[in-house]
């Protein structure tokens, strides 16, 4: 797909449709009277409905890789652990959603929507995703740095947390993008971190009085 | 809305096909064929797929609804505190999602396609329900038995992780139910939890070599 100024336009208005009506509920003719432009004029830039939603999707999962990638790598310097490395790709996930909380919407919502051999490549590529989640989770039960949880339970419950900030973020809002970086690096830290007595949690848990 | 065998069944099929093809890419018809009936017959029983859909959402919201109000009301004894009340809370989520996660998968994903008064309603319940963790997780920071968090934030982490079951769970799978609620009431709580300097991270937050 060759990216022309057009070409990002008619993704930039699919994905205020698919974000707003759903990839279902939403026609290349809706795309084309958002644009003023004739269907068959849209059909000059791109094959199909499904063409448009691959081109977001598609960026969309690799910003989420070369992020993800670019973070382990800068923290896998001597001296830094799992913890720093799940703190690193939790802020490049919340980074790569607040920098653009349509598009990523979109592909939270809709990845699913994608069919054929492409379907089975984001699926193949979101488990590689979820897998460095995992891995480094798993380090750090390894360690002893991260309580013994379950590193798959745990990825899991972390990236659907990172993926539900298009459920509720508004980057115009009271927290900035950085500041909602940090705030959910040190949550989904602490969710897995060690301290002490951790294994009683939570069958026989309870609070010490004040 | 009477409920009756006729349209508990309804329920359960579009329930099937919302959660495969949203509501929106799902017909009267759609359903009507999978019931093996006409659509003029489906209508004698129901008043429009927006009826449906309504009907799904209220009863899950119900039930989620009743399970956060039992839940607080048994962690509200005496000793008990925001640690118990947030666990709790936890609990009864998962434990709804875990129940039926089809119908909680539609409730998750499609709530906002409720129309008019209706979702105005939904909005506002929704919003109570989530200002029941935004309590619990800012009595715990009054009480210093959380860290020092944004109750807000953390709310909207932790609500997010329990909805986003429905997008990895398998009920069948190796994980029941009890110990989902277990391992997520132990994640949720110690994402907020106060620990020995808590208050550096995420800042200065360094892993101690062992």
């Amino acid at each position: 797909m060759v990216e022309t100024p057009r070409r990002r336009e008619i993704e930039d208005v699919a994905s205020v449709l698919f974000r707003e009506h759903g990839y279902s509920g939403t026609s290349v003719r809706d795309i084309a009277r958002a644009l003023d432009i004739r269907g068959a004029s849209l059909y000059a830039h791109v094959a199909s409905k499904q063409d448009v939603l691959w081109s977001i999707i598609d960026r969309m999962a690799s910003r989420f890789e070369i992020a993800a990638a670019d973070a382990l790598a800068a923290a896998s310097t001597p001296g830094a652990g799992p913890g720093e490395r799940l703190m690193a790709l939790v802020r490049a996930h919340v980074g790569v959603v607040a920098d653009d909380v349509g598009r990523a919407t979109v592909f939270v919502h809709e990845w699913r929507s994608v069919t054929g051999e492409r379907h089975d490549q984001i699926v193949e590529r979101r488990d590689r995703y979820e897998e460095r989640f995992r891995a480094v989770i798993a380090e750090g039960v390894a360690t002893g740095t991260f309580a013994p949880i379950d590193p798959e339970v745990a990825a899991a419950f972390t990236l659907t947390a990172l993926n539900g900030i298009v459920a509720w973020y508004q980057p115009a809002g009271r927290i900035g993008p950085t500041d909602l970086a940090d705030l959910y690096a040190d949550l989904a830290l602490h969710a897995v971190l060690a301290t002490d007595g951790r294994r009683e949690v939570p069958a026989g848990w309870r609070e010490v009085p004040a």
